[in-house]
């Protein structure tokens, strides 16, 4: 009918104005390739559906290793989906007895989600050095306020798994015992700026693989 | 005198140190020809007054369509001189009978000021559906928030005019219509996540050229 | 011996200076009782570890109704400890059967973690209604960009679990056929600005609770 | 039938988990009578469409003075439901030979359509003191970048009219002579920092009731 | 003459339209008896040049410690004047052997500008845990990103002194010693989470009043 | 021992999954050979520590001008470092007598801080045109607010200093004389939006090298 026959008309005129917006940003798959910029990489040209999808985090994480734990980054870098839209994830598997060290994310604010077994959380304060703690069972989430020093450790008896959002698609990890450790800062200057013992920060400049 | 012989040392003196600064940021008029960022387009290296204005709103849209009404955009992929300014802008004609379907915009809430004729217009709240609206004459302004559903048509007896503006350089613009049936979602689906009926999800697709 | 003898003397000058940074902002737990601003709500006075986890997802949501789904969201409003932090969360059950109908989040792209079953996602784009759809198996994840519509629904033979993360504390949702049909919007005007038929609005308001 | 019959559980069920996020924030109409925030002003508890749109732009600034111009803002301070939305507007209204002096916005980008007459107008950027002049016939629009000084006057042989939107809610209008002159900074320091001649100065002064 | 007498109807004209712009937020001063929000404090109502201007960091702090160094804040708490204008600072003073120990700015960027004497500075990158470090000379500036650690020390044979300027109102302080050790954080889970022996998390724990 | 052993295992886990986490932004060196963007430069592929300091504002300005003071700038144009990082410095010398005269920074706020000599320094608010003055002296610090008039000068009997530091990498400068009158912007239009006299501009634009 005559209504059917106009729409067609409708379709494209209301198309036509907007062939140029083709640019409008409704999303930004990073591309890689490029450099990275403050707000975020360059926008890949052509995109599907693979692009917002990632499988990455569906197997386990290898924990097999001295912390008995893996954390498993949907970062921008290997997600470019999340690219210049303000979230990221990773995925948390914690073994019996395992722990995430004390570590901060500078970029971003995470968001805990226990899925599976118990999880022992905490963060500190900067302004008082005030400790919040809280044990979690699988449902439960808990939130890490950005720059903030916090750990996890598995405090049940079966895996712990988590997945962790973050409030920013690139949040950094900064593992204080790497960051201390795991270079060639001299172990002087090391002492120094920590006050922990010669003996004790040349024993974990040895373990963690750093110089000096 | 003394004071205007010395002022050219100042004038000299001043400039130099920011002879660097044609770095300045003031403006960053868009290079459409460069991939975007999720902040905007990288900037154009030269640019001169024709870049801040633009006249492709002077003119009335063409009305000669189903919906009687035209949607003619300023965003940053016609206008570049928009990009980082966090503003745009978009001309709607709407004859009379004619109407700007239930629509979003998924990056900027949006301020519609009449110049001519009356315009119906409305939007609906997330939080529990609730609609506003009102009917507006020349000279009046509403604003919709940004990413809420809203619709404009002509309540008058002539063709309304209105300006629209945007609180960034790329706004986006989803007609619901045509998100739902102008694509080849299957109709399957489509009834699935909207509950309309086959023959309704039918009639649409095929009037607004969609497959599935 | 004399370090350990002058560390106090640290400690107590160090706090000294700082002790009016009770004030430092590490976080802001949103005091509900007050009026919000739009970067979020005044910060409670006082808070506990308790006020940054959350027990209200451990639980699964009632699928007992007609799109045989639940999300039951984290959002500031039933989390406060998010508020300010750019991000929130929300779980989603999908019975066998269920849907999570088309719908929008005008204020922040959403992250879905599925952790049990099949989830069938997809979301449409604005600048060109292109659908990117992709069916979800336990582990994947998947972004939907800002205010675009998307929907859910159960593609497996269990129940579907997800988490889904937001990219800020209050990210609203706008169900479409709610924002249409479940309010007081007269059918004239929702046939006017959807191109539905009278007969599938009048249907779908009855339905729906909508009047007018 | 049945569907039509489960919908309402739907609709309970749906709306139940929800009743919380009434707290949602879709929009954020302005409390003037609170205190403002670097955000904005807290929300106001209860709105109606009558916030969202604002008639004060409906007619003509009066003309009659010195610069035969009117700017009349529909500023957060005028119209609430601008508040937290990025956005806001104002009208200017510029008699033959009229102008709007040398200012700035302190807070927002500027875009200028003019909707009656012919407007002259003017930008100069910060890094090189270079001019961006145009002038502007009805239906053009241009931009004016933030913090720059701009100026705008009738270049027609009739009334000019314009509706000015601006990238934030609050974009301050700093006048460079009045801010100059229109205060009790003392002559002499005035003379100091902007090279003027004392005669002017103290004309000037004397004429926009500044002292000292 | 006539532009003289002409000009005082403009001002009372452009003033008047304006009468309500005392509400225009050119700044937003701290009223810290009112609760903080995620943007920063609620605007103080009377506000007089007192409030830009700040004399605490003009003397030295008390450098008779065990760091044998002072940092003097004048954040928001101290300074109520840079409430939402992005900006901070403080006054670093080190003595001859001193130091400032491994901490973090959760919430702002550093920019140090050595006034006196030499400092050595570091900071470690979260990607690799690369160690950038300098030794900084009088007139030197360095930026130490958001959230990373890093660390000041006294390298010359005087006292040093240094201002610290922040991109943030609130840059927030954790001192990574006194978040592990000056707090009730058990032991055991401090050496957990840091592969620190027991003898020196105890230690420090006495030190640093630790308790637990 | 064993913990020893095993922590290299660690090692080699941890880092692996963030092989390609060298595109964390833990900072972003600006790439001043790339187009800038609205959120800043293109980082630069490798940095080394000399990228985050900067020696150029170590020796003072030559103020042997007619304005008798120096703005050196150390804005992203000079120290690539701070792109990203919402911070930049300058560093003012002001001779007896000197000055800096009226100006803006278009896209940042601006914090003093006086390291030698007396200044006076005042700002005019944009919504009343309301004069804040002080006379600072060294270690004083004072706060002016983005986009508002401010001036400086030599208040005291010695050479005066200061440190600046701005809350954002890129400020801008735009100092009120030379925006008006170095440049080829017409004498007749500059009167026209100043009300300044005929024989002040054509002075003042002789004198600094403007032209029209």
């Amino acid at each position: 009918m005559a209504k059917a026959m106009m729409l067609p008309v409708l379709l494209s005129f209301l198309l036509l104005p907007f062939s140029s917006m083709a640019l409008t940003q409704d999303f930004c798959v990073a591309d890689l390739s490029c450099s990275d910029t403050p707000a975020g990489y360059p926008c890949k040209a052509s995109v599907g559906a693979g692009d917002f999808s990632y499988h990455g985090l569906a197997a386990a994480g290898n924990t097999s290793n001295i912390i008995k734990a893996a954390v498993t980054p949907a970062f921008v870098g290997q997600f470019p989906g999340v690219n210049g839209l303000g979230i990221s994830a990773a995925r948390l598997d914690i073994a019996v007895g395992g722990v995430v060290p004390f570590h901060t994310h500078p970029a971003a604010s995470e968001l805990l989600f226990v899925t599976q077994g118990t999880v022992a959380a905490g963060f500190i304060s900067s302004s008082s050095n005030t400790v919040f703690t809280k044990t979690l069972y699988a449902g439960d989430i808990m939130v890490f306020p950005q720059g903030l020093l916090h750990y996890q450790y598995n405090a049940g008896q079966s895996t712990a798994v988590a997945l962790v959002a973050f409030s920013g698609p690139n949040p950094g990890l900064q593992i204080t015992d790497y960051a201390l450790f795991a270079n060639n800062l001299p172990s002087a200057i090391v002492e120094k700026v920590t006050f922990l013992d010669d003996a004790q920060v040349k024993k974990l400049k040895s373990v963690l693989g750093g110089s000096g």
